[in-house]
């Protein structure tokens, strides 16, 4: 912009970008979601609702067809030494895609968000300006081993006006190429484009490589699944990325601490599912209430399995606690592992969070009015809570249906993501005639 | 999060990340915007407003140093051949900085969107859930030879609870300098940290950069400038970017185009400042209204010294027009040349605008609903008119005090970018002891 001579455009340097490093194949299929895409995008609620009802039938209706796919998986993942944990992840079971069936008919229920008026007003001149909210276009996802993750991110990217591009993994390829298929046929029955939802899962690896340099196939990259995978995608993406993730999410039990309170929500945030990102992993506890609540605390975690990784002040009381090193305060542990350490006060406990947090979510156990409004808008998270259990940080806890992921990025998107996070906006103008003076 | 294993810390990786490669004198300016950071966040509306009129005031009063500053980098400039169109976003003088103060008043007078409640709802369980608008924290600009953007960015950043850490560009490094100094000396004047605002010219472009890997650092990084700039800054950032600027504008003449509106439109479009990003730089006309409107439209341009690079059914109305190659369709002239079209109608006006555009800004001219409401739907432009300029698409316009700049991804912002567009937002969870079922 700051040249008078003609500037390379924009428009050919992202063609360019996007073809020099794509297969064939792969942009043969982000061309069809981008045709798919001016389709989706102009559907009205009432179609969307009944394309999304007729995957819910379908998933219903096909699931005998679904397990016996996610049965191969599981299979070959047992083979292979996947962990209890992942092949928890993996599976697929009746209850479970009915339950995914429910949420595909809760996320129909919902407002359609495009259209939806974000700003306006009238200018001086007369310019009429409205600000609306659009579908994004392409929305890609990267996911390992989790397929419930490809009806969620396709129900919700359908309902936001959105195509969906997904490599899901190859654990659970046998399990995603059966969930497409049936997403395909439902969208079809209704006259919606089967390229409304496309696996990439073909092409492998580098499939998903190739996805992160399609500048101007794909609006935006969704990774969710280990840390390693989003950081990966977050360095080398040249498309616009939305971080979601991993949780080093902290528990802080003030001096006025209620004590049942404080069992209740340390154990159901730390036992209930250890192995997702809105489980607690550091535990901090003022000093003055530690002698109070430790005990209480720490023997019902103690009961239910749970490993304390443990500060001096902790050991004091819980002895054969094993000795917390600093590396424990950064570890997302994903298992019945806790970090606990004793804490000065309020601002010892948020100084620590501000350290070793990943920014998801933070609660604080209190009664005391001055520290929950100092934690509440002084810990900079994604969500931050009093006198809540963690495991709330989630879309279909919030009432959004269901979940893209959850962001911990500060971009456009914090916490869990529904549909108002799958769309974008462009203004409208109305005028007269006016010009510029 | 899909393994059971202790996963890398985010946050640990986010440092060791930044701190590899980043030079000590950057990191300790880093450090103190992120210590910054915390107080301007939490920095009510009253004291940001009074720093806001402490800086224009300072603006005002300190015009002759910046002048006599900047006329050391205009000379330099003129010296190194700087182009005229350059010399001219360089320039700063007193009517300019006084405009510049009125703008940064009009900021103050602004709501202050921090606090502001986006959604909320108490679920049936009794969380009360809040999400509202929060600072980005800190905000890192890389830009051109346009002083003026020191002064915008770093009001539109301070009212929305920001820390802005500029790279200015080495053309204008002598202003750049003088600028941030009067802004620090005006933020002290009320209490406020000097680091509020930070230049790091001084680390010449490897500063530039680091700044681009500081993750953990710089929340979000906004490139202004060349294209070029842009898509380096794009390509090779770790930080969360907004991608700002090049504008391959079209206006479309469709066939009840008002011939007045036509002329003063396009002539404004096209000539009132063609070196920004907002100016015409192709225009598509329909065939059964070329004759009508081209000998109307074109002769006014010409007589404004516009050149045109035409097809050839617009060629055999002005036969001595430059033929038009498939590069002049995609190219940002940013200068008094046009490309011009005839194209079938609206469906063709389009076609040409989804492959050539930038998706900045089109506007089409026309008395026609139907075609007025497709037009406004179909085009996936950040902005979107009918029977207005395309100059319009700017912050000052839209009544945003400044603009940050004007955003052609989807991601988070689209358009002008003003106050809104430096928050993120975070979720707040107000409960009595709820736990998960």
């Amino acid at each position: 912009m700051s040249t008078t001579e003609a500037a390379p455009s924009v428009a050919d340097d992202a063609l360019a970008l996007s073809s020099a490093h794509i297969s064939p194949g792969l942009v043969a299929k982000l061309e069809a979601a981008k045709t798919a895409a001016r389709v989706v995008a102009t559907a009205n609620a009432d179609l969307k609702n009944r394309a999304l009802q007729a995957v819910a039938d379908a998933v219903r209706a096909e699931a005998p067809r679904i397990v016996a796919a996610n049965d191969l998986d599981l299979a070959a993942g047992r083979e292979n030494g996947l962990s209890d944990g992942l092949q928890d992840r993996l599976r697929l079971d009746t209850a479970r895609l009915d339950g995914l069936a429910k949420a595909t008919e809760l996320i129909a229920s919902l407002t359609d968000p495009v259209g939806e008026a974000l700003r306006g007003r009238t200018l001086p001149n007369g310019l009429q300006l409205t600000q609306v909210r659009v579908p994004f276009g392409v929305v890609g996802a990267i996911y390992e081993a989790r397929p419930n993750v490809t009806i969620d991110i396709a129900a919700l990217a359908l309902k936001s006006g959105n195509v969906a591009v997904l490599r899901g993994g190859s654990a659970a390829e046998n399990t995603n190429r059966v969930l497409v298929d049936v997403l395909q046929e439902a969208l079809a029955s209704v006259g919606l484009p089967r390229e409304t939802v496309q696996t990439i899962d073909e092409f492998g690896r580098q499939g998903a490589t190739e996805l992160m340099r399609a500048r101007g196939y794909v609006d935006v990259l969704i990774p969710r699944g280990s840390s390693q995978l989003i950081d990966a995608v977050v360095r080398e993406s040249k498309v616009p990325v939305i971080e979601t993730g991993a949780g080093v999410v902290h528990v802080f039990l003030d001096e006025s601490a209620d004590e049942q309170w404080s069992i209740d929500i340390v154990s159901n945030a730390k036992v209930q599912r250890p192995s997702v990102c809105n489980a607690l992993e550091t535990l901090l506890v003022h000093e003055a209430a530690a002698p109070r609540l430790l005990p209480l605390v720490l023997s019902a975690l103690r009961a239910q399995g749970v490993t304390l990784h443990a500060d001096e002040a902790t050991r004091a009381i819980f002895p054969d606690a094993v000795p917390a090193t600093d590396d424990d305060w950064a570890t997302e542990y994903m298992s019945l592992d806790l970090s606990v350490k004793v804490v000065s006060g309020i601002d010892e406990a948020m100084a620590h969070i501000d350290r070793y947090s990943t920014h998801h979510t933070e609660s604080i156990i209190t009664n005391d009015l001055r520290n929950t409004e100092r934690f509440l808008a002084e810990v900079d998270s994604a969500v931050v809570m009093v006198n809540a259990s963690t495991r709330f940080t989630d879309g279909g806890e919030f009432g959004f249906g269901a979940e893209v992921g959850i962001s911990t990025q500060k971009l456009h998107a914090r916490g869990p993501m529904g549909l108002p996070e799958l769309t974008s906006s462009k203004w409208i103008v109305r005028g007269s005639g006016q010009v510029r003076g």
